[in-house]
């Protein structure tokens, strides 16, 4: 599995339409996700799946170089059920099929069905003909896992054991599967991820890598804030361990926003899920800056109207010198449970058999 | 508009699945449309379009090497709806977005609404990354058009002067708009088709171009038959016209099946449409031999279970040298309305820009 800071062919998102994900029928989160998707579209391929209903609105909002093709899916989480691509050495690609569950299941996923998710990978793979591995048995989203493209993966313990998703698999049975699946040699295992991130707190929320051997880690320097804990222990992990190459890992650290928390007006805005609010007033939203998404030439990253948004940018455009950091602002993604790097999925470059 | 018998790209079908259009749940017409996917499949690059619905079936049922996307529509006439394709002098390519009304609106259309089938166009041009040229205030179906590739259209006055589908544009207009669209220098107006063929008799049920110069016409020498009076009239057209280029036209009889007819069981199978029946017992079905479809390496054509059978693929074999003749048992076709050749829309092969 290549890192995402490698060379790609094009990158694929889902346009927003479930009205209990996205806030007042979705209209802010659609322009979020425009914003998104031609930020990325400025230097790879983008597809944009919409449904029937949606296709009309996603083909007028987006630009021309953008490929509106009609999929229906339950929500708009492409990094979590578009498939994952791995690249062989010949360049060849393939597209995996992990099972996708709503994070968890029936045990404490956060909707159902999720069967038109899951469904996904198999239509993406046959829309760009590329051929499948079918880990169909296994349940993984592409947010719990990171790869330095060099043999090395991240992942959290919070997600990948958590009872909803393979509770009959050891840590040891999982982490064979994915060297199997990914091509690593070495994974790293953080605790947990983002503070009342609903995934069962995925990396791609807390840490990621900017290149071989260096991460950002989400961090906060306030003690009594219940992140810091959990980014602490994090911080021990990765500069206790080292990649599949041997080297320690050096981490940058990312400061948090103040806390993003969900309004009044948030809530009636949004329909309900299983007969049960999606969101209450005061609630803490899992805001992170880490939540990125690496283009060719640019980082498309979330700003939250806070004053470390800046600082923020500031490192990102140090670590990426290459590229150009460009800002979102993502409350309206955030609000339906993730952000910039969970609403995409990057296709590697190939070479086609 | 190059000639169908000019080198394809690849083909385009859509999966069939309407309960009024197809018997039995259209679990026959399912298998009929994949003989026609696989026959078209040896020698180009076949895309099917299935409903959310019916995706998986059309995935397991069809061969790897045919790619399935998601895709909505009323019914299964890719011949009809899919777009019309144009290539310039430098192999460049453009889908036409015709206007599409179901065969003739709220005046004489055979089913409502039409909705999805009319988006089609504009979907399939999105997913192939192919421009359109949109002419979506002109109604037009494909079927209704034959072009040599040398400048000559063929059509049908029943058809393109029907009340349902441009009424307020005159005869001369009409044709104006299909030179403009299709570059062609000369339009062939046949006055009919086939008898009781409900699309307001299309041209490619009854005849069709089998290289510059020469066409193919549905025929019966019987002359107490309805269709031979139809049959007549466009063979006195056809050998007194020339064609864009001063040519005679050459005209093949193909003689048409016993009149296929629809049974009790055939009508017991089918869900009411607009609170009518569908079909009813003893109808004759439009069933002629020309609605075949011409792919790179074969002419995949219709059989009926008649004796004129094995005459039809005779002639078909002699005018197609290089084309190995593949017959379909189309019946389950026949009584959705169509044929081979209705179910089909092919991309003639281009060069990317």
């Amino acid at each position: 599995m290549p890192a995402e800071y490698s060379k790609h062919y094009g990158c694929i998102l889902i346009f927003p339409e479930r009205s209990d994900s996205w806030s007042y029928g979705g209209y802010a989160a659609r322009k979020a996700f425009c914003e998104v998707c031609e930020a990325i579209a400025q230097s790879e391929r983008v597809t944009v799946c919409a449904s029937e209903k949606q296709y009309e609105n996603a083909r007028v909002m987006l630009s021309e170089k953008i490929r509106v093709v009609e999929m229906s899916s339950n929500d708009a989480w492409a990094r979590d059920y578009a498939p994952t691509f791995v690249v062989n050495n010949s360049g060849g690609i393939r597209g995996i099929n992990w099972s996708f569950n709503a994070w968890g299941g029936l045990a404490d996923g956060l909707y159902f069905p999720w069967d038109l998710d899951d469904k996904m990978a198999r239509k993406l793979c046959d829309l760009y003909n590329i051929d499948m591995y079918d880990y169909s048995g296994f349940v993984l989203e592409g947010g719990s896992v990171h790869t330095d493209g060099e043999g090395t993966l991240i992942t959290t313990e919070a997600c990948l054991l958590s009872k909803g998703r393979n509770p009959d698999m050891t840590k040891s049975e999982i982490e064979e599967k994915l060297k199997e699946a990914l091509g690593v040699r070495k994974v790293i295992w953080l605790k947990n991820g983002i503070y009342g991130d609903e995934t069962n707190e995925h990396v791609d929320n807390i840490c990621a890598f900017v290149k071989p051997g260096e991460v950002v880690l989400a961090w906060t320097d306030n003690e009594n804030d219940p992140q810091y804990a959990l980014s602490k222990s994090c911080l021990d992990i990765l500069e206790n361990e080292t990649d599949a190459k041997g080297r320690r890992i050096k981490v940058h650290k990312l400061m948090l926003p103040k806390p993003v928390v969900v309004t009044k007006e948030d809530c009636e805005g949004l329909d309900t899920c299983g007969f049960k609010p999606t969101r209450t007033e005061g609630e803490r939203l899992a805001a992170s800056y880490v939540n990125f998404y690496i283009s060719n030439e640019t980082v498309v990253m979330p700003f939250f109207n806070d004053p470390a948004d800046e600082q923020a940018k500031k490192v990102l455009s140090e670590l990426f010198p290459t590229r150009n950091v460009v800002p979102v602002y993502a409350k309206e993604i955030l609000i339906g449970g993730g952000n910039i790097h969970c609403i995409t999925q990057q296709i590697p470059d190939f070479i086609s058999e």
